[in-house]
């Protein structure tokens, strides 16, 4: 956000007095007497001495020449942008290449690619949630499922976080198609979905599942295919995937997975992909070369888990309450909200940029930090990072 | 999309013989017997002999040597991808530039860019239109602004298409906090919004304003500057313009502007600002760059403008039924869905590629062709065009 007075409000009225946006100076003051401000604070392209342990740049590849390359290459070949609609102008061969690459490496039928992963999200839930079915959704899911979830016209039913048997019960309950909607790893505190449980769940009652991989893609499974290919869902005619490619893959935009019969219906009837702009080039060329690599170079996503594990380890060795990461997010927890940001600023004063998160965008009130492990972070970098997060906790 | 055999699906279980998504099928067989069915026809690199007026490229700048290269080196300098949450790590200071030069442009005192124009239109409805406010939505608006209201928490009246009258209706008949939500122009008939007279009846009322000027932006007011420029709106304490950037920008992203506390806010409590990756580094250098061309090169936007007028008056010449244009956009009447299709690849077949739109995306049920104006379209090109339009037309 940037402010600036305005050059010339030309030939406009005298503003009214009161302004029909006045009710949000009341919300601005209950935000600071909450302490709940939030600004944005710009980076330089060179970030000096800090170490980023913050970002969702996974597999270190955001700034690896391969993919910034990839990125530079598309938008000179293709240009800066899609020009319309996928329907329309906005599908080239590049987007289709992206799309057979993902859906094989994945292991899936088809793949859609759409602007971001908040609209794959939005895509996937509301085309295959119709009106008189069932969404049974996990109360640790992304705000982007939970808005899906919205959007649908179908019912939404909230079940408690990670927990197959109340999935059965919700899904039991209801007559008629019915989806199961969860991340396969949680982004706040870094813990995993059931999902080969809830596979299992969601086929007795004959249910459809829907499983966000943003935190999975590259990092879980066989050199990276992500946490439903590890669950062996890979292919499922039950199972639709959505990913983004904005992290382990170090870009922007999202997908959508699954049987061919799904990705088609997408096409034709989700609103996120027909009236969006298709994909930018240079975007669909980073994720694409990031892909590649991943191909040729399969160790990075093993060695991303190993990171955490590193991390999870020392830090817990320092007495400090890390949860055991399943994927590359290690949680650490805080005593409360105040301390967590004091805790989150007196590291980067100490070099160290670390994810901070509270109330209101935790769902369970617990304030706490984010790390995430890179793949290229080295054995040094990882103590120092525990030496300087040990040394700032509040105690 | 594309298709393939699930490569190795893995240890999964015999998948079931009826799929959860077996419903599919028969709205597939629906959408084949309606003639509806929408797919991919993805295009390479060369367009051949292929003469555009389908995409939204109006300023023709998306293969601009410096909104390219913008990209390019956008790429290399900050990365593929923006790694985070504009909140964490995705906020760099390119996109503090592009957000100050986007605000000055159009006389703003602040702007927020965005993922998409999708997500803006999201963050700007949702955040704007609290539990128990209003919101008056114009019936032909677009499908984000619609999702924006049907996500926000207020209640929504849509009222008739480009109706101040109905618009005060619907804002004297509610007490309490109110917005009026319209496209400035709109996307399917090229029409204009009458946001002159919508601002004052929003101001009767002490309504705020949210206009989408996504087709407005870098074709109407002064070299571009919008349409809420063009109306004395810039600058206005109770007006809130949404942009795109993947349209005369060349681009991929949005943007929200308007006076800074609404921009304060939505960095607060906007979702798809919130929970949403950063806009990729190349997307943001190549609209910075294009706004940058633009400002140096202000007749692009009247040149846009001229040949929409020129496409109108000889297609009006030659007995078609073409709406009068009051920016980019020039849509041409068909006599019912099957023959706007015909007519659309008998055009591509003749080497013009055309918009078709026709039920069921269409508001009002009338099937047209969809032609764009691109500034850099030569004289002979504008004649080449018309020729095939006429020639193919239905009679
Ligand atoms: C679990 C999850 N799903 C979806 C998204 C949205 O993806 P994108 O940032 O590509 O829109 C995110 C994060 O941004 C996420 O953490
Ligand atoms: C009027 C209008 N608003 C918003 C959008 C969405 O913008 P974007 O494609 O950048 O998501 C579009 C077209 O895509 C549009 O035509």
């Amino acid at each position: 956000m940037s402010t600036n007075e305005p050059a010339s409000p030309g030939p406009a009225r005298e503003p009214s007095r009161r302004s029909p946006f006045d009710w949000l100076d009341e919300q601005a003051r209950l935000r600071a007497d909450a302490g709940l401000v939030r600004t944005l604070r710009p980076r330089a392209a060179d970030a000096g001495n800090l170490l980023d342990l913050a970002s969702n740049d996974y597999l270190g590849l955001t700034r690896h020449p391969e993919i910034t390359e990839g990125a530079a290459a598309a938008a000179r070949l293709w240009g800066g942008g899609a020009t319309g609609s996928r329907l329309v102008t906005g599908s080239t061969l590049l987007h289709e290449d992206l799309e057979r690459e993902l859906a094989e490496f994945c292991g899936f039928e088809a793949a859609l690619v759409l602007s971001s992963g908040y609209a794959a999200n939005l895509a996937a839930v509301t085309a295959l949630a119709p009106h008189g079915s069932l969404i049974v959704s996990d109360a640790g899911n992304h705000a982007s499922l939970i808005d899906g979830c919205r959007l649908a016209r179908a019912t939404t039913r909230v079940v408690p976080h990670a927990d197959p048997g109340a999935v059965r019960k919700a899904l039991e309950a209801h007559d008629g198609p019915a989806v199961l909607v969860s991340d396969s790893v949680f982004s706040v505190d870094g813990d995993a979905a059931p999902l080969g449980e809830l596979a299992s769940v969601c086929r007795e009652s004959g249910a459809g599942l829907i499983v966000d991989d943003a935190h999975g893609l590259g990092v879980l499974g066989v050199g990276g295919r992500g946490a439903p290919h590890a669950a062996g869902l890979a292919g499922a005619a039950d199972t639709v995937v959505t990913l983004t490619l904005s992290k382990s893959f170090g870009s922007q935009g999202g997908a959508v997975l699954g049987p061919a019969k799904v990705i088609d219906h997408l096409v034709n009837a989700a609103r996120t992909f027909i009236f969006d702009t298709g994909l930018a080039p240079a975007a669909a060329g980073a994720a694409l070369a990031a892909l590649r690599l991943l191909r040729r170079e399969p160790a990075r996503a093993a060695r991303a888990r190993q990171v955490a594990a590193e991390l999870h380890e020392r830090l817990t060795a320092e007495g400090l309450s890390a949860v055991r990461p399943e994927a590359a997010v290690v949680s650490v927890r805080a005593p409360g909200p105040e301390s967590a940001v004091r805790w989150a600023a007196d590291c980067r004063a100490a070099g160290l940029a670390v994810g901070c998160f509270r109330p209101p965008s935790v769902p369970d009130g617990v304030s706490r930090l984010r790390l995430t492990a890179r793949a290229d972070l080295t054995g040094a970098q990882i103590a120092d990072a525990v030496r300087v997060i040990s040394r700032t906790a509040p105690r």
